[in-house]
């Protein structure tokens, strides 16, 4: 093995509890059809049904979303440093109609394991089958949080519209509110609250510190406001 | 094997495609742990991360649906004959945090195989594992593809303005309007609108029929429409 596909080889032992239980055939097909990329800044890396791969994330961060005919997109999860992006190797599910796209959000480092030798491999064998489905499934679950929130409860639009209060009220583009306060002041739980600020932090609205939320973003954040 | 045992036997080597291929003490357990009950209709038989089982719906018909804390609900499928429910069997998924809710809509008959030795079997079997995996994947697929359409589109409000509009028009309760038609209206495609009409009927909106689409219940789509 080349010092390359030795520390590749390393990183998918970190990366994929089924590594070392692979044959070195398997091993082999996978490394091989394994490439490392740098995405710039805003670049798409999947895009809906294509199989592009497996994509493990090295550095940087990468954003996925649906998108609906006119071009709107909601922000189904962030993906950093260690995450999977296991939806992108559409091949390997079968049952799954549902399309999602990867953007690079800042300059990001990654391999992506060929989509047509996973969806091989994990036809072949269960347990790399298993480790896919359970990571798309847990991906699902998190993404229906997610929906729940924007869907019943308008979490989203009212925090933006409670931050913007606030922040009109004081004077100072920071809210210096404990998530356990504005929990309080919103009747909803401090866990529901900081997921949606983690949520909001991750979309660029604000910044969250042991000092509080502050808003970076007042013109979006208004229009999610309504 | 007892008249009742063999009967239940045929029912799984029909619904489950890993039945053939369990050993006999697999197979024992499975039928010992079922149970065929009678649900009357309206009644709640799966609630939230109880580890209900599976469900196989003989007759009738079941809602899957989410809740909020506030007790508002969104109806995410239905299921008829031969169907399987199995996000009932919680224990199963240890990385599914998103709890469902399943109601039973009119007088059904269903089997109900006991969540713990499912999961139990799922553990020691790849193939129930898989199976499991891929049917709760399934189940969620289809459920984006409604979130999709009420975020982006708001299809089910605007499906409820037209429809209202026009029977206002014509003094009938009967839209006589293909989908496709419906659909160049709206300017949506048809396979869209078929699905939000097939949804509509399945909420007890409306009927439809070759003659047309048919509104049985004014004050909900009223209320759908905003």
């Amino acid at each position: 093995m080349t010092t390359e596909t030795e520390r590749l080889s390393d990183i998918f032992a970190d990366a994929f509890p089924f590594w070392n239980n692979l044959t070195d055939n398997e091993q082999r097909d996978m490394l091989r059809t394994s490439q490392h990329i740098k995405i710039n800044r805003g670049m798409n890396i999947h895009d809906g049904n294509e199989c592009t791969g497996v994509i493990l994330v090295r550095s940087g961060s990468l954003r996925i979303y649906m998108l609906s005919d006119e071009g709107k997109d909601i922000t189904l999860c962030r993906l950093f440093e260690g995450d999977i992006c296991i939806l992108s190797a559409s091949c390997a599910f079968s049952n799954i109609t549902f399309d999602v796209f990867v953007d690079s959000e800042e300059e990001s480092d990654c391999i992506i394991v060929g989509g047509c030798a996973f969806a091989a491999l994990s036809e072949k064998n269960e347990e790399v089958k298993i480790f896919a489905l359970e990571t798309a499934l847990g991906f699902f679950s998190e993404v229906m949080w997610v929906m729940q929130q924007i869907l019943f409860m308008s979490l989203d639009r009212r925090l933006a519209i409670f931050l913007l209060d606030e922040i009109a009220k004081t004077g100072s583009d920071t809210v210096k509110l404990t998530h356990e306060q504005i929990a309080k002041y919103m009747g909803s739980a401090r866990e529901v609250v900081s997921r949606m600020i983690k949520y909001f932090v991750g979309e660029g609205l604000v910044t969250s510190s042991r000092g509080g939320i502050t808003v970076i973003d007042k013109p979006r954040l208004r229009k999610l406001a309504g």
